[in-house]
């Protein structure tokens, strides 16, 4: 299997795990970190999830690949500058050692859940086709460095968006990259995406917080229930553990599907509520009744 | 070991999950189930969770505890007319061979997740005594007695409710059960019971079902959500997979507490609705943390 030189900004929970799998399955041969936090820069050369930790004005130099995995809002004003950086080396002849032949050939990729303002952000750029948007859909509730795993995106999907505005040997290269981390990968319009992206995953996380609020609230005049929380509270309420630091641009960027998806679900949450309040135990078991239905697709 | 008659009337994810562990661990000597579904009877046979299925006339033959493991709005029915059963047995001195002197020293428990409306069924009768109110907090999505568990309980707290009104006997009996299933026994009045519940275990199905029943309507149209669901989605949907007939009930039972803490939750929602459609970052991030403060509590 050819080799390649990745470089991954943003050494946290994606950023990390990517960079673990991607050097032990060998389909680099070396990861290069880029992290503005210095504990977390520390913490990722300590642990090992990369070789080396280089300044953020050297994240190109040597890189055939480079991973930008820093939160939504920052890689939205991230990307057109990697992108300026590509170009000017590639003027400048000083990525002949990737080309060959003048010609830049490195590849650039994001993996934020949200795309739509990433895809926008690079439109137009001279070099967009060295582009990749993809979404590796996988994760947990943990942050940082310290929070990365092996085998995290192991039979989880990935989502490519807008993939006839990149390269097609750029494309190849995230293909294959994405297949050493064994996922599948679908492609999808970024604006598909993120409506999608906003009832998969960004609603579940707004009601986790909202539920953790919810219960905290509640807790202040008694502590029972902390001896109370059960495994069914726990499930529902463990995405409230989540970070702000990657969840408020996310629901920043995200924000009208995301609104949308408030909106059906208060409605839903307004059913029930009506339901229970009238005691109309007939219409509570419609509603349970339908939404059993979630059986057949969630494990 | 002093070893019990068990008598489990309910074969479902509860009473097929202690019937497993009390004969297996030693408490019982013999496991005699009570289940009004003949195939649930027939299945709980065969898969050994009970030694042999009675008729309900038979529940209390020779059994020394009896466990009251059916949906709470059948228990509340159930409940006084097992303890009536017991009174025409002890003044018929029928149940000697537990008591060797014409006194009912058998002891009846029920295990449902609503707690006010059993000990109200039972209050003022002449065999109140006899009865503890209990609620094992353990469980799993599913149900049936395919779906009991070795195992189940283990760690996790169990409550028992206004235990002034048992004899004391029978809270003995009761504290070495749950002892053998492994759960920390909490005292507590039944209506504080009902509360707690409401915020750490029946709003989790709520918000969980609310959640199906939003994207589920979204798929009607579109069949990405299915590819594209997340570890995060699942584990926060996946209440959702609960049986009405356990929670219709449990929802109109404890009424008034549930529309409490979804009032509650709805404002929690509503927050971050405004913050979202304000793109007001700062709020956001302030909402996220303070629900980050449930990282202490739960694992």
């Amino acid at each position: 299997m050819k080799q390649y030189t990745v470089t991954v900004i943003g050494l946290g929970l994606i950023g990390g795990s990517m960079a673990v799998d991607l050097k032990r399955r060998g389909f680099a041969r070396e990861v290069i970190g880029v992290e503005a936090d210095p504990v977390n820069a520390a913490a990722a050369e300590k642990i090992g999830l990369v070789d080396r930790v280089v300044p953020y004005g050297d994240c190109l130099a040597g890189a055939d690949v480079v991973i930008l995995a820093v939160p939504v809002g920052e890689a939205v004003k991230m990307l057109p500058d990697i992108l300026d950086r590509l170009a000017s080396e590639a003027s400048s002849g000083s990525c002949e050692e990737s080309s060959g032949a003048g010609l830049c050939r490195k590849t650039v990729i994001d993996v934020c859940s949200v795309k739509a303002a990433l895809v926008k952000a690079a439109g137009g750029h001279p070099l967009r086709g060295r582009y990749v948007s993809t979404h590796p859909m996988a994760g947990t509730e943990y942050s940082g460095p310290w929070a990365a795993i092996s085998g995290m995106f192991d039979g989880k999907a990935c989502v490519i968006c807008d993939s006839g505005e990149s390269d097609r040997d750029a494309l190849e290269t995230v293909e294959k990259l994405y297949d050493v981390l064994n996922m599948r990968t679908i492609r999808m319009e970024a604006a598909n995406h993120d409506m999608h992206a906003a009832y998969v995953s960004h609603i579940s996380h707004v009601t986790s917080f909202a539920l953790a609020l919810t219960v905290l609230k509640q807790e202040r005049s008694d502590r029972h229930i902390f001896d109370l929380a059960s495994g069914g509270f726990s499930s529902t309420v463990r995405l409230a553990k989540s970070n702000s630091d990657m969840w408020v641009p996310i629901l920043s960027q995200n924000r009208d599907n995301i609104l949308d998806v408030i909106d059906t679900y208060m409605d839903e949450m307004k059913a029930f509520r009506d339901a229970i309040a009238a005691g109309d135990e007939a219409r509570i078991r419609e509603l349970i009744g339908e939404a059993n239905r979630i059986r057949r697709i969630i494990k």
